[in-house]
């Protein structure tokens, strides 16, 4: 039976126990790191969420407290209360390494089993088997110091929006199906047979609907879902950061957000962010850098060719250009480093992206070997050469493709690819940068018609107004990006405020009035009342705390995440139910085929 | 079509245009609160979220401006640009009374077709019409204070743990289905069929298991869900301050509580709560008020009679006293105001406590009338008036029942009708108090077994630990409630970190090994590998917010709130889906008979 606090109450937490304790009575409590038997000498480390302290115990001064503590292994839960005195040969790695605590009343708490793996940083363990004791994994100071970044980080966000005027309210969870909600959690409720709520994929109804009820600057850390196969670092559960401003245009939501920028990289990361943020419009981001949210932190831009290369022979290119492009990028000096073989690996990874190859000219100090030269005129090879600015050394990597989507996609993460490869990314920068002026419409090759690229309530920019019937394919989106080192960190948009204006984007995307009325018939309706003109922004928390730490993965900063095919290995869930609880929500499950 | 922005700023929110502004040009926004026309004069009250403004049109100044301000009605959406002027009749009532705007430029951002209802305070506009227009009934200035104040208390609550060392942690809202899931709102997912997730009814398991992992203080302002058909007061989502601490027992959870209550009444509300708070046992509040949430403004005081009618021959009282009790309250100085009438009416309020009656003894100046004297020996009326200190004037309400849970509720119930009906509460005033000692089970009559009152995680008290198995009836838990005029703030306990003691609970409970390990296993296995003794609480936020702001309903604290029967009317929702998003889901729905 485990002993009890009986009243012995904690003085310190671990770290704090310094060389300004020597000779008082602390009491401390945590977890057993370790133990060492020196002979008549036993030593135990213990462990708390601050930090390490050194027990010591001396068979010779009290056998009882001297036995209990060699009885005690890793993880066990003690409380101890000692003297604080100077160690005699001190550990110059641990932060209380001068001292440590002669304890007189040492308590077992809680005995443990062996665990499954360490608690410890440098861990081998696979990921399976962390996620399963996840209780243990948080244990370790890598993780705990994770998560207490999250509670900064999500603080400091309280803190500046709060400070900036805004007010947090929350908004529902569950709420009403959304007609683009094929990605919906759907929640049946007894109460209502036949009858389904949605879980929110993002607040962005609400949010609008705070700005017609006049609260003029919301916030709100906002958890959203989305039932799909996750992609690579996706959760189905997911906080973003939410907000929205009335009276704004796109300045106003940028300035305010760049200052939260500013605010929270200071705190948390004691970086200095210059302000304001350079803006790219999104077409200049797709040409130079191939995405948009390019990693600007290196060069390695994308140059066109296409007209150079109008009047080619060359079949393959003279295809891609008939609705597509031809585009390259100059690895300077890369001949050195690049050999043919990997330049074949580079080959095999543009194809991931769909690309159906990747020509290149290496050009040595003796002599240039290329994969496409000798297909095309000596005129054309003399100009794209010139073009490319390439000279002896460089590498000319080149993807040609009927679809302009597939250059970009290719040639935008070979660069990337590269950059990481060649190590041309300096290590603890911030790449801060908006990109701006996004198309107002995409083209959804599943569905065949346009989409809205943000969402259909996305303003259209003042110039292109008039052309949102006559030329939708050109106009530009009041909407913005935030990126940080080629991660989207947020985004957002001016949202429409103007009934006839929300009328045309109807239009626009295809819908009737009637379908239109349907699914979105209570917003549209709320216009009707007065509706200040309005945008906002939201920002994914956990990529957000993901990037600012510099961690490979969100799973990493989120307490209980789920994995890939969106279950959770600690508690098995999802998982079947009692028939009964079906039964009494008036559903029954359908074998899968 | 509307005006545009076009790069005018909002310089001041109306509240902020006062005398010192005088001279100054200012840029405000916000939405018509209505309209004043004087000949060739108008006057528009311009309304934002901190109050009113007037805006002053001269037809004679500017004529198109002056036009343009004459057809606003209530609730067009403006911004207007004009130099700020001392008013010729100032308006005493209005914090901006002593000036105006005088309009140069005024822009019409958004008309407003005439509301359902009138956007002011003093509406008499029912509800239903309230939440389906939400978003205009938040605009009334009442609405808009109760969300900042709630704002504002859930800041305060995140500002006053943090800086007392508790971290933030979100835990998911995609959960197991718990044992006592019967509750739970479920979720299919499409990745697995057949399975379901849960949403959480409280994040219990999740917050203990953040104290397993060593983060010693966890809190959180979480979403809970509940399916079920609405007590009056009840919301399907709801939202609690969810904090734990780990090497504390009950005083240092009550401790540290009760400085955020402090904080958060001197905070908000300028309110000094002196400290300690006092602490009523769970059994001394039942036997005086009657309810373990006991409103301890006034008196009424419950008398236990049993002992004095132990033999006596009136059967109703001799019956109740088999396996109940007879009690009453002293009515001091009632019988002028309770008129016979009346005390008829309390017989009816008793009987929806489940009372089959009200015994009374109604002492006039002249004569005492009493409705059950007449059925006890001399002795015994002698000593119960005796016992109840009555006198003339004085009106006895008795109830007798063989359930002493019916006496208990239905007295507890009278007396708060009483007080509120007497005038004897004080307006304005917070009673809080600590109620403790709760039995460790309560006996569940739908399922015929004993049940845990708190959780199957609540420790017993020190001194029950030998009885738990034995006698589980007298066993006492550490659980305590916060009490605050008679409602429930919230509420925790000490929680078993002993895994043989956990078996014990189980036992208690009446689960077998097997059913124990098949509910509760990964958390019964968690406890293995070392658990500090922890405890927490949880507050209901959205009541918390209602009982500070002194508030009807908690639907007047929350944005976007459900009825009744759980739905929203704002947006329909639950509604149904289109069938393709069941399928998908691998479920279908079941009609109801």
């Amino acid at each position: 039976m485990a002993d009890k606090m009986n009243g012995l109450k904690r003085t310190h937490y671990c770290n704090d126990v310094r060389m300004d304790c020597v000779g008082q009575t602390v009491v401390v409590a945590g977890f057993v790191q370790k133990r060492r038997d020196l002979g008549n000498l036993a030593f135990l480390d213990l462990r708390d969420r601050t930090g390490i302290v050194q027990l010591a115990f001396d068979d010779a001064s009290d056998r009882t407290v001297f036995d209990k503590a060699t009885t005690c292994r890793a993880e066990f839960v003690l409380m101890a209360k000692g003297t604080v005195r100077e160690r005699e040969s001190k550990n110059p790695d641990l932060p209380t390494g001068d001292i440590e605590i002669f304890v007189d009343d040492l308590r077992v708490l809680s005995e443990a089993e062996v665990p499954p793996f360490e608690i410890t940083d440098n861990t081998n363990v696979n990921e399976e088997l962390r996620l399963k004791y996840r209780y243990l994994d948080l244990r370790r100071g890598e993780m705990q110091q994770s998560l207490f970044m999250r509670h900064k980080i999500t603080k400091a966000a309280r803190d500046y929006y709060d400070e900036n005027g805004f007010i947090e309210i929350e908004t529902p969870i569950l709420i009403k199906s959304s007609p683009e909600g094929a990605r919906d959690y759907l929640v049946p409720s007894r109460v209502h047979p036949g009858k389904f709520f949605a879980l929110p994929q993002s607040p962005q109804q609400y949010k609008q609907l705070t700005m017609l009820a006049g609260f003029d600057r919301y916030m709100q850390i906002a958890r959203c879902f989305r039932d799909e196969d996750l992609r690579a670092d996706r959760q189905p559960e997911f906080t973003q950061i939410d907000l929205e401003m009335s009276f704004v245009d796109v300045d106003d939501v940028i300035e305010v957000n760049e200052g939260f920028v500013q605010y929270v990289f200071k705190k948390i990361l004691d970086v200095d962010v210059q302000l304001p943020l350079r803006r790219i419009r999104y077409e200049e981001a797709m040409n130079r850098f191939g995405s948009d949210k390019p990693d600007t932190r290196f060069g390695l831009e994308l140059t066109d060719l296409s007209d150079l290369l109008r009047n080619t022979e060359f079949k393959v290119f003279a295809g891609a250009l008939e609705t597509g492009s031809v585009r390259a990028i100059n690895v300077k000096g890369g001949a050195d480093k690049l050999s043919r073989k990997e330049i074949d690996k580079l080959v095999e990874f543009v194809k991931t992206y769909k690309a159906k190859g990747l020509a290149y000219t290496r050009w040595t100090a003796d002599k240039a070997t290329s994969s496409f030269e000798k297909f095309l005129s000596e005129e054309e090879v003399t100009a794209l050469r010139a073009r490319m600015n390439a000279e002896p050394g460089d590498v000319i990597l080149v993807v040609a493709d009927p679809s302009n989507a597939v250059v970009f996609d290719s040639l935008g993460a070979l660069r990337c690819h590269l950059a990481d490869k060649l190590g041309l990314i300096e290590d603890n920068s911030y790449d801060l940068l908006w990109v701006t002026d996004f198309p107002l419409f995409e083209y959804d090759e599943e569905e065949g018609r346009y989409a809205a690229k943000h969402h259909p309530f996305t303003a259209v920019a003042d110039e292109d107004a008039d052309k949102l019937l006559s030329d939708p394919v050109h106009c530009h989106a009041k909407a913005y990006d935030l990126i940080l080192n080629g991660c989207e960190l947020g985004g957002g948009s001016i949202r429409i405020n103007d009934p006839e204006m929300q009328s045309k984007m109807f239009k626009a995307l295809g819908f009737t009035e009637e379908q239109a009325q349907e699914q979105f018939g209570f917003l549209i309706n709320a216009f009707k009342y007065g509706a200040p003109p309005h945008g906002g922004m939201a920002y994914g928390l956990d990529r957000l705390v993901m990037l600012m730490l510099g961690k490979p993965s969100i799973r990493d900063v989120i307490a209980f995440p789920k994995v890939q095919n969106a279950s959770e290995l600690m508690t098995q869930c999802p998982a079947e139910v009692d028939p009964k609880q079906l039964e009494e929500l008036f559903i029954e499950t359908v074998e899968k085929k």
